[in-house]
């Protein structure tokens, strides 16, 4: 038992009634939790009981990260790991500029603010644009965590709902300007998409251009993606979007395209002068992005071609398993993704979190079973998406395809099935 | 020249009253910058000129990083850079939670977050208990990005003055009390401190949580410093305070630790369930800290006591000579610190934001000069500190003493000497 002073006491006897303790903030109240790490202790009690689990829940890739990255770190040979510039190294800036010119996306060094991972690029672009109270309309579903900077930054996100059965397409520009308000601030995209690997046309695009201009809006892209992109199809970066180089925010990060989302490393993008000022002193007062992370992913800018030749091959392959295979399933629906490896599949299940959580607490299929996400956390408007679960197809093919047998089997014995 | 298509110029002409761009926020407005960042323009001409600049203006230490620590990185043998969980690598929190222990501060491992930096863990902390408009309590000359992370979680800053005469002592606890109002939410203090090298004695840490638990308010003691203590001082945690468990928020870092200021990890530690629920939401929404870099602080754990003994040496041995030295000349005034590695020296001038520039612009001695941070930066009361600069005593003792005489040099022929 731990001892305390006689002095305490007496302070304690004198201030018996301040007994409460000090309250945490309504915006910590408010802040959601990871829609993904509630099935957590599911998944962990589902392993402890001996079953495989098949992880779609998350986007971690099994991808190797390219040897060029991890053998800069190897052979790193600093004896100070110092903090770098604020907007990152100027060399890694630099080369960073030529990968976008390189694939076409009309980017300079001066343009870019480094950041600890895509988080902390929107974070920052959030703060520099956004103040208590002012709105952004985001198509839904979209990544659960912009819910989270959101709620960071003071600000409230506006859905606008996609529809399954248009593949999850850009909804009509007159539904978006029906949000608009005098507080909406900017439009925000993830484009291919997460969650659902839908790539936007260039018209599309070219719509949300002309309507952010028309309105004097922000348009943030999270274009992490980029690099997966299928069977021919082409990403357009806003970046390339005529006249609104003021209006556009890029969102870009290492994490997927050199599978190394460990290193933490991502960067915001801008022609705006004011906003790259503003999201600057943001960057001053944490000092730096890590070093070592940035040191990797210069280095990782010189993967050859080859690398995401055989990555993009390899995804296409599981994308064709886990979307050919669960449109096989009676009831399921899944349009086929262009982009990202994530695709939102339909389930004919009562409720989609139901039917996770029963995946992981009730059901094995030969001693496995699987982990998706619920769509439900991916949408903003209460009760949308309620028969949808997320899938990242980021697994063996062979683990695929034997997680999509056991969705099969689940399905025909849920006792939610609809 | 770039090519606009038809339809676009059609477009612009429709919308040639439209050419406004949207506004940053009044946040991004607000946002400080960086005090010590105004000076690096005139450092960069002084460095093209041909001077040498010494250093004194940021706390970027020279001492190498610890050897275990290097070679954990180049020995790693991870072929996927992957996430971490979200708190951080638990075998990183078991160990951190041992170095605690070992050093007399009670905490364990689920009163730890691993953070990116201790800018993050104090960014969690903010936004975890306070709301736009709330106010914090800080000492003042402190930390000048305390004011960003403030600004960034819409809270503000009430500074309380402590005094050069007394060493930058806490001032006394009634001028702390009196600035607490319905919307004071914490008290914050960096112990030993940065830009003061103070150390709080245990009595005035026992002030501190009387006063917080009289009026249910967060301490927050930012003690990233705790290794470097001078003169046989012992640091005391707002950890080991007794009865205020529910009301103390650590911040940690590596960064100064370990001499790996690159790495960004730190953490936020306390033992209140609701804020580390809390702080746990924010930390999802940004996936996980930097891999390599918590390999990295894990192993540095390892560091044997023989270089901290070593660092400690050098580091008093740097500090007699740049406070002796500062004191010699006729005129300065500089409190003895007994921790951290900083300085804050009165000087006989008009203006130290000018004499500062007026160093690296106009002066040099044998080829040299000087650069430090303005105290106004780390001042919140305007007009305070305007003949104070803050000292970094990161350089070898022979630089320190060069640096030493360029100030003496500096003072008999600069213009604004009073």
């Amino acid at each position: 038992m731990k001892a305390f002073s006689a002095t305490f006491y007496l302070f304690l006897l004198k201030n018996l009634n301040k007994t409460s303790m000090p309250s945490i903030s309504n915006k910590a109240v408010k802040m959601p939790e990871s829609p993904i790490r509630k099935l957590v202790p599911f998944a962990e009690k589902a392993g402890a009981k001996g079953l495989n689990v098949y992880h779609l829940n998350i986007g971690q890739p099994d991808i190797e990260t390219p040897e060029v990255a991890l053998n800069a770190i190897k052979n790193m040979d600093e004896k100070v790991i110092e903090y770098s510039h604020s907007a990152g190294f100027q060399s890694y800036r630099d080369n960073l500029a030529k990968y976008y010119q390189k694939s076409g996306v009309n980017v300079n060094s001066e343009d870019i603010i480094i950041t600890t991972g895509g988080s902390e690029a929107l974070t920052f672009g959030f703060m520099s644009t956004c103040d208590t109270g002012d709105e952004v309309i985001i198509p839904e579903p979209f990544y659960a965590n912009y819910n989270g900077f959101a709620v960071a930054a003071g600000l409230n996100v506006v859905p606008v709902t996609a529809s399954i059965e248009n593949g999850f397409a850009l909804p009509p520009i007159s539904e978006i300007e029906k949000k608009i308000t005098s507080k909406t601030k900017a439009i925000v995209i993830c484009n291919p998409g997460n969650p659902t690997g839908y790539l936007y046309a260039k018209e599309e695009l070219e719509q949300l251009r002309d309507i952010v201009l028309k309105h004097d809006l922000f348009l943030f892209a999270d274009e992490v993606y980029r690099e997966f992109c299928y069977d021919g199809a082409v990403p357009h970066s806003v970046m390339n979007l005529e006249g609104i180089d003021n209006n556009v925010i890029m969102i870009d990060s290492v994490s997927k395209r050199y599978s190394m989302c460990g290193a933490r490393i991502g960067c915001i993008v801008s022609k705006n002068k004011e906003v790259m000022a503003s999201a600057m002193k943001f960057a001053q007062a944490r000092l730096s992005p890590p070093t070592i992370d940035q040191i990797a992913s210069e280095a990782a800018l010189k993967t050859p071609q080859s690398y995401f030749d055989d990555v993009v091959a390899e995804y296409v392959e599981r994308r064709n398993i886990m979307v050919e295979g669960l449109n096989n399933i009676p009831g399921v629906f899944c349009p086929k993704p262009s982009g990202a490896f994530y695709c939102v599949a339909k389930f004919p299940v009562d409720d989609a979190d139901n039917f996770c959580q029963w995946l992981l607490e009730e059901f094995d299929y030969e001693g496995a079973t699987v982990m998706m996400a619920p769509a439900s956390g991916f949408y903003s408007t209460k009760g949308e998406g309620k028969q949808e679960a997320r899938i990242a197809y980021v697994l063996n093919q062979d683990a695929l395809k034997a997680a999509v047998k056991c969705l099969e089997e689940a399905l025909k014995v849920y006792p939610g099935r609809i």
